[in-house]
């Protein structure tokens, strides 16, 4: 186990979830498994008081209706000033105008990281249009990547066959995962779960990589005896819920772009 | 089987849902394995006309949306004038005024059952401030237990290590279930949809505590062959739909507190 | 494999769902399964842009909130206007006048298919009251289908121990399926999502049918090595995923009643 999972299991802490309908119960499963406490907390009038009891807040964009995007802003602002830390995922921001401009406000309030896919992430650093089928070479992902991170000050991290991490003055890289992961709804969304809980016991660029390289070790391990992406997301849960030895984990640094 | 399992399987009861979003799906998966044909009929202007089809309710209010809010009352009155029974889940009430103050609107409303955990409970009793990490001892829960049932006119539920059931006159204590059922989520909401289907086919205190007894026999079937919280819950939804010997259940009396 | 799964297979066709929240899991999934990619955008203001971008659009209205109800008539517009093809799931029609009246007015915009079982299908074709418990012969059915298809301009498919899919001059019959299906929440919600994947590589009868098939026959395998509903549902993901023979597909064509 890593140091970062082993105190996460200890603190048990309470992940608050504004995240889609699709992918809730995958990810309060995932919460569940690791060791944390899921709370989907995500209407007016409750999101604001639960960001200041939770741990850790997650905010997902994947199905933003007018209640769920009011409880983000009134979410995001208590978290703030309770010091709880949040993590926006950005899902498909660039071509719907509508949650674009909410990422936007969000990221304008400060989240502790940022986690998307490298479209998302090159959006919202204003470097590419979105959408389905962006050609994103590496080295773009990076600088993209790197800039969010100054200009927003938040960690962002970029999911892919390889996951980049960076802080804006390091750059680190993630090379744990499985490709079930992609075939799996809310692959990508209970990763920003996971991040939120590992920034609960520790704030910094490592714990960030921590949760990912965890997480893809986990679907590493259950990727070995999946029978196809039914098979595997139940044993991704298992994994999740095991000591996986911090061997697994591949971080590694390199150099800023 | 029990012989109310087996009178729920003839029944075949249509079980309306006004539930949490997170569990919908675990929800109607459990209630078709056990026999019941589920409905999530949640909104405004078909949620009362449901109720009165329907041959059980249940009002969970775990991720209260201002429709989801309107349909339970909608829902809750309307099943009172057709003698549908119904089952109040006041999660994580305490807290959250918004949710809180509705449980007990709904309360009011007369509920055939109460399902929750100690906290809840008290909650709802008077006697706790609900929350996370509230310490309850066993003798409390069974006095605010006694005393909700008494005031509300509801049979009430108290989830743990062992259940307790009571209307206020007789306390029963059910001592089936397996632990993995708190690593999955909706392990607790489910049952009060388990409990709904039981109350359809028998209004009583033994119909809810063989519903718990029901439940908590088949998680501890599952927890057999699981490794992990992933293959439990499918395990969990395959022993729901099998034939379980009556001799798994224990259900004792005991004296009132 | 059948020759349309193999073309929705290279196409990775993006299939937009309005659907459900109680299967939003389970069918975006599936569609990830079989190659496809989904997106239940399904809010005002983003539901009719992503029609536009979308290679097809499910519309189901099992849990029908006012904003999913806008939505679900901005898209079938939207859907119209850029010819995307889009599938209408009428769910619980008839004893619900809210959404009886929702699925007739988006009947009216001219779904590419319709697919539902038989009551809600003679709902939609004047012949029957819907709800519960109707006892609908196989040659109302198809009289009732036929009508419906001739009256909307849609594919009509009817669900059941033998689905019917018709466009008004032919009748198709598909016997493949397994009556697990039923025990599985979403079961037929997620096929009307498997038939606009199909819908969107060739708008034919026998896409359709091929669609129904496939899923069906995935249905078989999946029941070989099931203990139950919950560890079927897994093997149901895990069939769609794989090269299904285009021996085990049965499709037969009858005569027009």
């Amino acid at each position: 186990m890593t140091s970062s999972l082993a105190r996460v299991r200890e603190a048990g802490p309470l992940v608050q979830c504004i995240t889609n309908t699709v992918v809730q119960n995958f990810t309060a499963n995932a919460l569940l498994a690791m060791g944390a406490a899921p709370a989907m907390t995500d209407i007016v009038g409750e999101a604001g008081i639960f960001a200041g009891i939770a741990d850790a807040l997650l905010i997902n964009l994947g199905t933003p209706t007018p209640e769920q995007r009011a409880a983000a802003v009134e979410a995001a602002r208590a978290a703030n000033e309770a010091s709880t830390p949040w993590v926006l995922d950005p899902v498909a921001v660039g071509a719907l105008p509508l949650r674009t401009e909410l990422a936007r406000e969000l990221v304008a309030l400060g989240p502790t990281a940022i986690r998307g896919n490298a479209s998302e992430i090159a959006v919202l650093a204003g470097s590419g249009a979105g959408g389905r089928g962006m050609e994103a070479s590496e080295d773009i992902d990076a600088a993209a990547a790197v800039a969010l991170a100054r200009e927003s000050g938040a960690i962002v991290a970029v999911s892919g066959p390889q996951d980049l991490i960076t802080d804006g003055r390091r750059v680190l890289r993630v090379d744990n995962g499985d490709e079930l992961l992609t075939k799996v709804t809310g692959g990508g969304c209970t990763l920003g779960a996971v991040v939120a809980a590992f920034l609960s016991v520790e704030r910094s660029l490592e714990s960030v990589a921590e949760a990912h390289a965890y997480y893809g070790a986990a679907a590493e391990v259950a990727a070995e005896g999946a029978h196809g992406p039914g098979s595997f997301a139940v044993a991704l849960i298992d994994a999740l819920s095991s000591d996986l030895p911090a061997t697994l984990l591949r971080i590694r640094e390199e150099p800023l772009p």
